[in-house]
């Protein structure tokens, strides 16, 4: 058993704990070690037992106190046999969460990686907001995005690709360049009346959200003095469930006559 | 307090009871009602007391007993003051789970909804099989659609704009479709050489996965029997921790002396 050293990367969800998974959530009251980001919230770190080393290596934003590379070498000597060792990420480990990368220096160095996967920030959100990332004759997928300026990465997104009004459009740690992002997708075509929802602290305790066509999205989410982590949806998804029209509640007979089978069943 | 009737839209997560939700996990064990899907798990279905009505409106493909409209007024009847209604979806209630009709059915006749979102099983059968579906350098993101003809609707899938090598795309439904799916992609200019997976019955226990290059996916599954539900993965992502080439493990001494520091602060 327990002979090879292992490195469980999990998922810690949105924020908000009862979000974690039961596995998650039974992985960290038995943890020696958890290694942590800073999007992590306070409820979930509490449940890790006293007697466990926690390490704190979140980045602040322009403040790079711990390089990748130091946090894989510090993975990578915190494992071994017998230790409960957790690499705890904000959502889902393998969404923008640099995973990949620790998994791949870990798997190459004979080191085992086991991952439990997390509700993403988007799903959280659109939860919590009731925004339905997928709706039939609305949405028929949703695409995952980083505005994340890295070595002008992101600058190469295809703007064209994006500006697909039947696809729902989330972007991850968009709010610095929301302006650029906003501008591009209607130069390339989306029409700035699409709706669009900013969502900052996502399921948690002091989340807040507005809504704002897509052409006044970076304005009204200046006005409203929005910090990080901010997510973005756009779409027309945005407002299908959003003051919907009243309608009477009137089950036709048919129905009525299933719906008595299937109780009585 | 429990004056307004709610439906609690609850995600059951991709198959293993573990991916719940702690909220979830919760609600079910005090549900009174729990209205599910064909693909929820035994092991979740077991966490709802013996007490509770459970009603199976799962549709078997080809065979749909129950249409949506039926649902919904089913959900409408049941929804009462003081009643926990939960309405079960597999993996997330709002991606391909048609949980914003719904919720739209209930909110226009002043029923509440309470959104629990799900482990979607993109996410359930990346961690499981260790593909990031976010890579640096490898996929700048991730979208989802469905194979799923519906009155020919997914045929206006704009695959120009799927066919990007640097966008992960995961296909859910898809399997009927498969063949169609895959020689479209490449028309529009996607590489029969791009890596891809296939998975059966993800994070379940009797899950079954293969590998192979986009032009051959189609074939693989078909020769592997694959059958209801399968998951699509397709992008460079799928081989970037498959079968990593080893290193040895050498921390440099800045890094070492760093380590040192974090564990003795």
């Amino acid at each position: 058993m327990a002979e090879a050293p292992v490195v469980h990367l999990v998922g810690s969800g949105p924020g908000d704990a009862e979000l974690l998974t039961v596995k998650a959530w039974r992985l960290l009251q038995r943890a020696d070690v958890v290694v942590h980001d800073r999007l992590v919230g306070k409820e979930v770190l509490d449940l890790v037992p006293a007697t466990a080393l926690r390490i704190d290596v979140g980045k602040k934003p322009g403040e790079h106190r711990f390089d990748q590379n130091s946090i894989n070498a510090l993975l990578a000597e915190l494992a071994a046999p017998g230790r409960l060792v957790i690499r705890l990420k904000g959502g889902d480990p393998f969404v923008f969460g640099r995973g990949g990368e620790e998994a791949l220096y870990l798997l190459r160095r004979g080191i085992q990686v086991e991952v439990v996967p997390g509700i993403t920030a988007a799903f959280g959100c659109a939860a919590a907001n009731r925004v339905p990332l997928t709706h039939r004759g609305v949405a028929t997928g949703v695409r995952f995005v980083t505005g994340h300026c890295r070595e002008g990465w992101w600058l190469e997104l295809d703007w064209k690709s994006l500006a697909d009004p039947a696809t729902t459009l989330v972007v991850y740690m968009g709010l610095t360049h929301i302006e650029q992002i906003t501008s591009r997708l209607i130069e390339a075509g989306l029409d700035g009346a699409t709706p669009a929802m900013a969502i900052e602290n996502g399921t948690q305790e002091n989340e807040r959200s507005l809504r704002a066509p897509l052409g006044s999205l970076a304005e009204a989410t200046r006005d409203a003095a929005f910090r990080s982590p901010v997510l973005f949806i756009i779409g027309p998804v945005v407002e299908v469930l959003h003051n919907p029209a009243p309608l009477p509640l009137e089950i036709p007979d048919r129905h009525a006559a299933w719906i008595e089978r299937v109780l009585h069943a």
